[in-house]
């Protein structure tokens, strides 16, 4: 029984020790620079803090006037700053709008500094310059020399507690600063309420309420330093309506209680050379009780190290999920920062108790599925979700489980738009949290309630209030007189009402498949044979006149202009290309897409990317297209999908700072970047089908979580030899140019061979 | 088996019928007018909701400009006023200082205002003029007709639940008016955050968040209607800084989910003549949940007159507590009208399932106790917590208990100063949390762990950054010139440490006895023999100059002037006597303070009171001076107390809307009209004694918790006959000026023989 017991415990030691080093291929400061908008900080897979410096938060002209940009800033840090404000608990990885950013720390010397100052001037303030030499980011660490003050700052992280460690000059003036006033998309005062307490020498608590991208956010904490401070005071910037009585004290200076709409707190040491001070900073969604229980729970101990080396055995463990080998270093590590921003989001979003604040802002218990949050759907549905049903089947699953807590704490009675911590922020379009449901319950992943998924699912695209949905029912289409991005909506309303349509075939709820694959349509409503795009029509049914292919604005689409948004039939390729005018036709389109001119005055309204991002008028820094490519597969020229994916694996992603050409939207674009290196691609989520593209890695095994290994090998392979002569599966000679999520599940091999020549 | 369960049953309708209806003798108009404070509305026994029209809670000048004058509205109501703008949930009984007033609810007819208007110009908003005619207001129950709108308004409730009825004319246009804007103490955007749900057509959930005099309080709601809204609306007058995606949405119509800074809803009906329109309105310190909750528990069903007879039983049962017998019908009014306002705070503070949100922000579970908030710990400590600990031990016990629980909460280890909703606002001076602790204990009442209350009472005396507490221990008295009202405070901590001396010894704590017991001789050190008054000292220890014994300025005292601090050693007012020149000289300065005229520029400096609040330089209006007129006790010319009391209890209790002299301050003027009126009162609560005033009841029978009764019987009492010439205890002549707790308690029977002349 002994001599067992010992087995099993050994069991996970040696299950990692035949793990390979994977976090070595992971640059975390990849896409941080320009429209990546990544962070560089440490967190553990899918944790709830991501520990990161910012280098500032809003933009200033040169004059120090804020310019109006908070887009920058969403994830706090920009490679190109040259300093750094501080170190905040909460960012979001690659996303086209701004929050977060709570609970900013900043260690400093000298005399008391409680103003960030600005990038010109950063003796004016708190921050500090630092350079790129002195930095060094990892999975789970990250660690950067403060020079104003000569402190080395290191983090890391488990799943709910940031571990901070600062390695002091000799100082009797060391401070350690907690500006509850800094955060993202801060620019017009986004704080509601903050409240701290000093629960002793070493012990911090309280929260902060926002008003920012999330309506009505709180997050709490619990804070707890290494070493008692000598004293500690703040300042309250906010008018407080009371002040009456309170004024029987001072507050400024070591008094325990502290609220109002901006704090800033500092706490005071003395340090002797080479000093470290540490700090445990634990956050919760329900309560300051919840976030000191995380503490406790998540870190009993003070050594940094060690909790630096589990996260790094997390980190290991997931990476590990593919063991990939590329044709150079560069698309290694390419492919293994794809994994690690693919695994930042969507984030733990429950106390270790499994208690955590619902939409409805009420305490819920996650009884039976771990509870995430920052889901941005418009993104994910496409590449992540279904990367997750095959990497991450278990997560995707309680993910989906989140998505159906949501809807059930949904005064709309719908699913998530776009939602992070107990809010809707309704961002961008559509209902594609209906495609992620589909894609789960069609692929067989689905550990929720199925029926009633589709009923939320059924109920969600019901909603008459919704963007447009009301008219979409009446009409068929959304009249672009009567609601923005009239084009883009109804192609993507079509879509998910096919995702609905396919469950309610599976589920044989056959009125609910007749409904929406009808509503699955409504793309043809939108085609204009004339001009040969989908096109935005009025109310009256007419066209709506002005149009320019090229333009994003006011044509009816969002993040993409006719060129790309026209070729957004993701359930039915083949259709739309009968409707364009055929596969010759259609191939001339797509060759065209990729080999135009943007001009300069069309690419200024492109948002989100860079002129990297895009190739010609494909736009890969949006997610509008990230199907296109794949697109030749239903022509007969399907070696052009293979020339593009390479070309642009090649083009839009590098090891870089401004490695990536978009944002790269919590994950969307790493998926792609990871399915398109294996070879396929699921072009349609909600199908079980994924279409082959052209394999950029040598090899690669996935180990699957049910215990079977899919093996992608390739033959011939290098950077010229970019098209397939044959596929093989299991060794059988493949026909078709999908495969299936059953070939993969099942365990297996397949086999690619490469040529520099299409066939 | 079946005939004993009957018998059961039947006995608590058995024991009822043998109660007086006394709800009769109880006008809740009393003190509404001028400066008692007092609010009208409904509500139960130390109930958590108290449903209150509301006449305006800011004060404006004839031009409609604020002036400045948020304390009028304290309780939101003014006898005076002419409108009404509508109902709210929560309100302080007779306070000095304003808070509360949440969720205003107004019925209306015609085109829909959503802003209240002015008093002079009603029909410029939702508020309707009324008349005292058609007002009627009873203990849970008031009534109504809001002449604007021909619409009669009735108002009940349960413990956490408001019950709206509104009888409305025929009309296509009527609404509900949900204002969230609205609220007392509200001049300066108190509203930290708003949030709203419409769950369906008849159930509302929400919450508000503000920063009053509560500096971080929250309450939360669920309000459902008798019949579902044909639509409903919202006016944001907030600017959220994010709008973004929710632009997609008219969120002015019929759109489920509202929040901001400043809402106002409507709900709109269409109603036929005479149709009863009710809302039920839940309240919850915990969560939305938790109101639910309240609301399905307590009120299971929508019959208005059974809530309102249920919520009058308890009334009842409160006041038939003492079964008393006046020499007049407005002497029987005062004294249960007094009853009732001495029942209406502290007030309930947990929801039904006895979670409630403690000061340090989390969610506690109240296992063992009732919780309950709003301590006026100033005011109370005097009266009424030693008149619970007679006639509401049970209560009283459970009071401390939640003042325990707010110790363990507080970060300042601290018990209650002045609390409310989970919020320390340390209004006025002392720590009488102790005296309230000290009587229980001493009394024999104590159903918590003593030890631990006698520790927490030391710690909060010990703090030293509290209110002049550090130089108080180490000089033995406040500087001035360091602390305003420094003699107050002074004299008052030096009687709060008699009281924790006086449990020390019980407890035999001999250290934590010798520590207080010399502490409570700090009164000495700032008597000034040479004025012969208590006065300021500053911290080189010589007197403050410029003394003016009348004013209140500057002076060292806070709600009084020398002539009546001076008279503030409770513990010990024999040696206080001998201070001030002996019982001779002092019979002398009694009979001066209440004959000498104060002119009217030191009126001006007195707070919180009506020239009718005042005798000579005597201030009943303010609590300092509530044990004054007993101190005749302590010379050879007792019978002037006598004269006294029954000249205070005719001259500042009136049953009228102004018939109170000051504020009612949650209860402690009623417990001092009512002890007086029964012929004792605690001079020094932490002793177990009551001095003899002069009974002004014919008798009174004190139904004690403990199944013993009390009586009180006069002979000869008369409104002439305020003199007495021989009391009896239980047939046994009476040898001393006071009755002992335990005399009251063992049951038995006063009698006191009174006559016209002194003896």
């Amino acid at each position: 029984m002994r001599r067992l017991l010992l087995a099993i415990l050994l069991l996970p030691v040696f299950a990692f020790s035949q793990q390979k080093d994977l976090i070595k291929y992971v640059n975390p400061l990849i896409g941080t620079q320009r429209m990546g908008h990544t962070y560089p900080g440490a967190t553990v897979p899918f944790g709830m803090v991501q520990l990161s410096p910012e280098t500032d938060t809003i933009s200033y002209e040169k004059n120090g006037k804020y310019n109006g940009d908070v887009y920058k800033y969403c994830a706090g840090y920009q490679y190109d700053d040259k300093t750094i404000t501080g170190f905040s608990h909460t960012h979001f990885s690659g996303t086209g709008h701004a929050d977060l950013g709570d609970f900013l720390i900043m260690p400093t010397t000298g005399p008391l500094q409680l103003n960030p100052g600005t990038a010109d001037h950063p003796e004016s303030g708190y921050r500090s310059t630092f350079s790129h030499q002195n930095e060094f980011a990892q999975p789970a660490y990250y660690k950067v020399k403060l020079d104003e003050y000569n402190i080395l700052a290191e983090l890391t992280a488990s799943n709910r507690v940031g571990f901070h460690q600062y390695t002091f000059p000799k100082s009797d003036q060391a401070h350690i600063i907690l500006d509850l006033m800094a955060g993202i998309y801060n620019y017009d005062n986004k704080n509601v309420w903050t409240f701290v307490r000093v629960e002793n020498d070493t012990l911090i608590t309280g929260f902060r309420q926002t008003n920012g991208w999330a309506r009505t956010r709180t997050v709490y904490f619990a804070m707890s330093f290494s070493k008692p401070f000598v004293q500690y005071g703040q300042q309250n910037f906010s008018n407080n309506v009371y002040k009456g009585f309170w004024r029987k004290f001072d507050q400024t200076k070591n008094f325990p209680e502290m609220a109002g709409k901006q704090l800033r707190a500092y706490f005071d040491f003395k340090t002797e050379e080479g000093e470290k001070i540490k700090i445990k900073f634990a956050l919760s969604p329900v309560s300051t009780e919840g976030a000191l229980h995380n503490l406790r729970t998540e870190i009993p101990h003070w050594d940094f190290d060690k909790v630096k080396e589990d996260g790094q055995v997390l980190w290991n463990k997931e990476l590990n999920k593919i063991d990939v080998e590329s044709l150079s270093m560069d698309e290694q590590i390419n492919f293994y920062t794809a994994m690690y921003h693919a695994f930042l989001s969507p984030t733990t979003y429950m106390d270790a108790d499994r208690k955590y604040k619902g939409l409805d802002q009420n305490v819920h218990l996650a009884e039976n599925f771990t509870n995430y949050t920052t889901f941005s759907l418009w993104d994910t549905y496409r590449a992540l979700h279904p990367f997750f049903n095959i990497i991450q089947p278990k997560r995707n699953s309680d993910m989906i489980n989140s998505m159906l807590a949501h809807y059930d704490q949904s005064v709309h009675k719908m699913l998530p738009v776009w939602s992070h911590y107990a809010n809707e922020n309704w961002c961008m379009i559509g209902y594609h949290s209906v495609s992620v449901i589909a894609d789960a319950v069609m692929k067989g992943n689905a550990d929720f309630d199925v029926n009633k998924a589709l009923d939320a699912c059924i109920t969600t695209a019901r909603n008459r209030y919704y963007d447009g949905l009301e008219y979409y029912m009446q009409l068929g289409y959304i009249p672009e007189d009567k609601n923005s991005s009239s084009v883009s909506k109804t192609l993507e309303y079509a879509y998910d009402d096919w995702c609905i349509a396919q469950m309610a075939q599976k589920l044989n709820r056959k009125d609910i498949y007749d409904e929406f694959i009808k509503r699955s349509e409504n793309y043809l409503n939108v085609y204009d044979a004339s001009t040969g795009f989908m096109r935005s029509k009025l109310s009256d049914g007419t066209w709506k006149p002005g149009f320019d292919a090229l333009s994003t604005h006011g044509q009816g689409y969002i993040e993409g202009n006719a060129w790309n948004y026209s070729l957004y039939v993701p359930h039915n390729p083949s259709k739309m290309i009968e409707l364009m005018g055929g596969k010759t036709r259609f191939v001339k389109h797509l060759d065209s897409l990729f080999s135009m001119h943007l001009p300069d005055e069309f690419f200024a309204e492109t948002e989100d990317i860079t002129r990297d991002g895009i190739i010609g008028n494909y736009v890969h820094g949006n997610e509008p297209a990230h199907h296109v490519a794949y697109l030749y597969n239903w022509t007969n020229e399907p070696w052009k999908t293979q020339d593009k994916i390479r070309m642009i694996l090649k083009k839009q992603y590098r090891p870089t700072p401004d490695g990536l050409g978009g944002n790269d939207d919590c994950g969307q674009m790493s998926a792609w970047y990871i399915f398109s290196s294996l070879g396929f691609y699921p072009v349609a989520p909600g199908s079980t089908e994924y279409s082959i593209g052209s394999p950029a890695v040598k090899s690669a095994v996935l180990h699957l979580e049910n215990g079977k290994t899919f093996k992608v090998e390739t033959k011939n392979q290098t950077d010229k030899n970019v098209y397939i002569q044959k596929i093989e599966l299991n060794g059988t000679l493949l026909n078709r140019r999908f495969i299936t999520h059953k070939d993969i599940m099942d365990g297996g091999k397949i086999t690619f061979y490469m040529s520099a020549k299409h066939p």
